[in-house]
């Protein structure tokens, strides 16, 4: 199952330059995106609830605690092994708002659809939202619809945006991993990302690379029960893959992050097609895997209760909190050297999710 | 202030084909518009709150009534006389909620950018976006950035979606209106939409017109406190314009509509552009108008209390609710006769918001 990540290989991406202009780089989840939120967004907008930056906003109604998520779909191709962009929609927000420990209640959607794009392509992405969102219980009870000129957009954009009811009891954050913590993640890293590009890039391979798109509300709920507070930081690593997520929270909660490179789960179809393409599966998205930082204490009953599921069947430790290096994610490597896994200065793969 | 909206002579929008693909059309907010959601959307993703088809979902959390709306921005250009993209997309959510009685509490934001978007356009919009939100007091707690291929988008799409509390006591609602109720505006129609096609026209008047956008939540705030539930229906007449909200609501209700042409308030410049292009201001979408049905015996208090605002100054009845011709709209014309105004086959205006 799993395959070298071939540690070092991959650190080519040029930066690209600074100027006036959008770059495909912003929408990257790396270092220029962090910049295009820090430089042009937060100094006007600003407010307590949007500096956390976690995976959803968390607020209070009258006497309770919710939480409000929101992201915008642009995957090219609309359609792809494993689903398209209507189930991807609902689980991306679905997943955000359950990172948060957040129970998901009601979900919105937004369309943008450009003008040709064929009804039937459009009703099987609403079918497959209908579907998805009956099989999760989170209903989608308000929408929109826009259309723009043929050439304006690329064929669909959905936006979706949950509200979930919070738990007082169990409130996972960026910020709460602590060192001694063990690092895991619910299944193998890569596939979402991968097949979309070998869609995208007309890639064939013995077997087809299927998006692993997936509601991950049962795992949380698993994790929940068994771990409680014990659970101190839940992320699940889209765009931007593990690496950006780890960093996001070696620095947010001011510690170091050590990974195990033989212990993280690669697909050896997936490693092979990143080997390919020169991609680091480390930085590819996933749509269908959680991250977790436990007490260590409690490393057996969580991978215990999430192998016990489907989706984390294959739940495995891949690394460890530490006190030293703050804010830096280390990879221990086949070899028995070190590196350092960044941040990616620009973009690896564009729209996929 | 008002001028004659020279009623027949716009009625040649020709009636698109149906065929299998997406076109213009599907978003004027008109009979095509209905007929897509009615055939494509509905069918998957019907539930009770999402068939109320208001301009928010109310849904509860705990013992509360929330109110949940959403309405993507894809107005072109981004920056027009009176506002841009992001005042539109704070205004327009905010005025969705508020048209359901709902007190606005938090939004959330997805952009799509497009590769090549000049960063300063983004960083005025995202300013007037801040400047917005803390003028209506509603903070954007959370958002989400995506960045698409240059000729993949439009410069910049803006989703925003809005949590608002409702109040047991005044609960508005499309399906409320009641023979014998008098319809009011809370000012003059067609500025917004105007506004957008004089810039994309390159037409030049003597005077410019202004986008009408602003919150309508203080106006509706002076209504619940002045007439509580014998305020039966509120409604901004965006997308579609007065007609086409006052068709829904006379759908809605089961209702007949009557308007005296000669009480409507259009601005001389917003019908001299209109003649010029043949556009009908009833059906010109509006960012910043209030329309609303109440029992006759507050007609005095509503407009007293809408008339002290500065939003609502020019506030006046323009017709009355008739247990006649249920679902109908008509004009009662400045030559006596009657005309029935129709939602629109297709579409007058794209990408107005």
């Amino acid at each position: 199952m799993t395959a070298p990540i071939l540690a070092g290989s991959f650190l080519t991406c040029p930066t690209p330059l600074a100027g006036d202009r959008v770059l495909l780089g912003h929408g990257s989840g790396g270092k220029l995106s962090a910049a295009l939120l820090k430089e042009r967004f937060l100094p006007h907008l600003a407010n307590p609830a949007l500096l956390r930056l976690g995976d959803a906003a968390v607020v209070p109604v009258e006497g309770a605690q919710i939480a409000i998520s929101t992201d915008t779909f642009v995957v090219s191709p609309l359609e792809f092994p494993g689903g398209n962009i209507g189930t991807l929609a609902i689980h991306g927000t679905l997943n955000d708002l359950a990172m948060m420990g957040a129970r998901p209640l009601y979900l919105s959607a937004g369309f943008v659809l450009e003008e040709g794009l064929p009804l039937d392509v459009l009703e099987r992405v609403v079918e497959a939202m209908g579907r998805t969102s009956k099989a999760t219980n989170v209903p989608l009870v308000t929408g929109d619809t826009k259309v723009v000129e043929r050439g304006k957009a690329d064929g669909l954009f959905i936006n979706t945006t949950g509200v979930g009811l919070m738990d007082p009891g169990f409130q996972p954050a960026p910020d709460c991993a602590r060192p001694g913590d063990v690092v895991l993640v619910s299944s193998p890293l890569g596939r979402h990302g991968m097949a979309i590009m070998a869609v995208r890039e007309g890639l064939a391979f013995e077997t087809t690379i299927e998006s692993d798109t997936a509601s991950l509300v049962p795992l949380v709920d698993t994790l929940r029960s068994a771990l409680g507070n014990q659970l101190h930081v839940l992320r699940d690593p889209t765009r931007g893959g593990l690496a950006s997520t780890l960093n996001e929270i070696a620095a947010a909660s001011g510690v170091g992050i050590e990974l195990d490179e033989p212990a993280i789960p690669v697909p050896s179809d997936v490693a092979a097609a990143c080997e390919m393409l020169g991609l680091d599966p480390l930085y590819v998205a996933n749509e269908g895997v959680l991250a977790a930082m436990v007490s260590e204490s409690c490393l057996e009953a969580a991978l215990t209760c999430l192998r016990a599921h489907p989706l984390g069947r294959s739940a495995v430790a891949i690394g460890r909190v530490v006190a030293q290096h703050p804010a830096l994610v280390v990879l221990r490597t086949y070899l028995g050297g070190t590196r350092i896994v960044d941040l990616l200065p620009g973009d690896q793969l564009p729209r996929i999710c």
